[in-house]
């Protein structure tokens, strides 16, 4: 089976994903400062959003390139790995409207720890048919920063009920270690040549 | 005619209708449990009807991916797909936002039973212009799962106005069932090799 | 230039256009038939509207499937085709929304008139770089169904404000006329092979 | 790194944005003149809006049609243009709204320095990778189109404190001056046969 269409189906879902999220930012009705700046906290949450959906199309494409088929499991992975970022722009706007209340805080996290781990099985399915000793498998080698990410969020969401503030500055975080192109792939790949 | 304009502007609505759903679970005022669980109906409807969607992408995906040209008419009948599935996050909010009433609970079913039918012209359509003996017939076969499918939605929607939670627990049932991937197309294509 | 770009961003565009107007149908708050049954003008201008999109997009289809290179003044042509397009889910509506009343019949019927010259300009453009020759040309020969289409627009906006159901009448039986396959492309390309 | 997925992830979300703005053009419960003209300022910003996605997606499309490969700098510089796009909706909404104020006026201006500052930037990485005497960086050539553009925008911002009208009269010229084809890569292109 080719990835061709998974490819195209995640793209589009992502698109739609990464947009829509600005139709949670109500356009306020007045037109000064007063009126705009009770929408920083959503801003600022579709900020880092924006940010994490773009890391995972990333991480997708790098992911993709490595492999030349697909099969039916993978394609169940993936729509899993979508059901979760497809809630993202709910989890954005609950959190931004609340000022980083504490549980749309930890929801919020607990969404970015299951689409990790989502992404986790996807990678796993895929290795499954590409074999131990693919491209892909020698790519993602032992996968550090995507466990770290995953013990983060699961240390993060219990502490925003302690600290939101701390909880958010880790997800901050991780999206800026993860803006960091991630050259594991280009290298396999090179090496594999 | 090709095939590849049909599967990316499918790929583009099921990816918007997927994703556009979650504006139907309005985000709530509060931040703490009490705001959040009344969203519980409707975050029930939305994964189901995540994997409905994500079901007919799939076999969709699987359908096209057997065929190598595609005729007039089946652009409409794949177009007439497309309309019952854009109704899908209409009946979904009205259902999750009415704590599955009966009336919702018997249009939803009433838009699966539409749907799937649909996707049943299709699969005729598509028969009718590769031959009864082509790969795609084959892989087809007698379509147990899929007319099983219709029989069962014909009587959960008549079932709704008695039993709601009953009518419902079959679409769960069906959504189930079609979650287990379908080897088929997979099975006749290599047997056509 | 090829024409890939062009067909996929307007396979997007469309395919995100057909899928919003859904959200212009408002999940009512009711669950009994009082509730929906108002809906029933929305949901006649959205079916309209469905199709209206639907053969756009085929004709779309069409059209450049039998093309090979684009330029810089059909890309225009193309996005002035969309601008009009995009503009269908809010007169859709409007139209729904306050029962068919002259204005937003009106309205609907200016802006199929605006997309259909539209479509016009954009043959124009591509007969211009292929030639008067092409397989093109004389797939579209005189568009007497394009014309017509015209005419019929041109009179049903003014009639909208004498009896709107006249002019949605009107509407309605261009949508059927063009429902019918246009098969002029394929046996145009039949003719040149 | 093949361009395949760059180019039809920007599909979708420049697809998504340039339909999604429509929603912002809430539909009016009355059906006469009366409900209807209070609409224009947001129709107005509207069109703009659409001419200015419109032509983006025109100079990706030519921009990427030059390059033969990306890099993992090219597609952040790409996902960091259209973070700064995907929040022309809220802009165009919130200065239609307000009858053209001056703060959504200029934060409009704003936000389209911006976003032409992203795609000076993304010029640069794709030149980068591709040499200084590739078909691209000849294309671009000085690019006195676009630099003239950022620096009306840097005028245009603080201009709409002190007239707003003037500062919106500057983006209609800047986009009308966009609206004419850009020759350059065509021509180069050419010149590299």
């Amino acid at each position: 089976m080719t990835k061709n269409r998974l490819e195209s189906f995640s793209d589009g879902v992502l698109a739609v994903i990464i947009t829509i999220m600005v139709l949670e930012m109500k356009v306020p009705h007045g037109a000064d400062l007063a009126a705009i700046l009770p929408l920083l906290p959503v801003f600022a949450s579709y900020v880092l959003s924006f940010i994490f959906i773009g890391v995972y199309w990333n991480n997708h494409h790098h992911l993709l390139h490595t492999v030349d088929h697909v099969t039916g499991g993978v394609l169940w992975a993936n729509l899993h790995l979508l059901f979760w970022l497809s809630l993202v722009p709910f989890a954005t706007g609950w959190m931004g409207e609340n000022d980083f209340a504490p549980l749309p805080v930890a929801l919020y996290g607990l969404l970015q720890l299951l689409a990790g781990f989502a992404f986790f099985l996807l990678v796993q399915a895929l290795i499954r048919t590409h074999g131990r000793d693919s491209a892909l498998a020698t790519a993602i080698g032992r996968d550090f920063k995507g466990k770290t990410s995953l013990i983060v969020y699961t240390v993060a969401v219990p502490l925003s009920f302690f600290s939101a503030p701390l909880a958010f500055a880790l997800y901050v975080t991780i999206a800026v270690v993860w803006l960091v192109p991630d050259r594991r792939f280009e290298r396999a790949l090179e090496g594999s040549r």
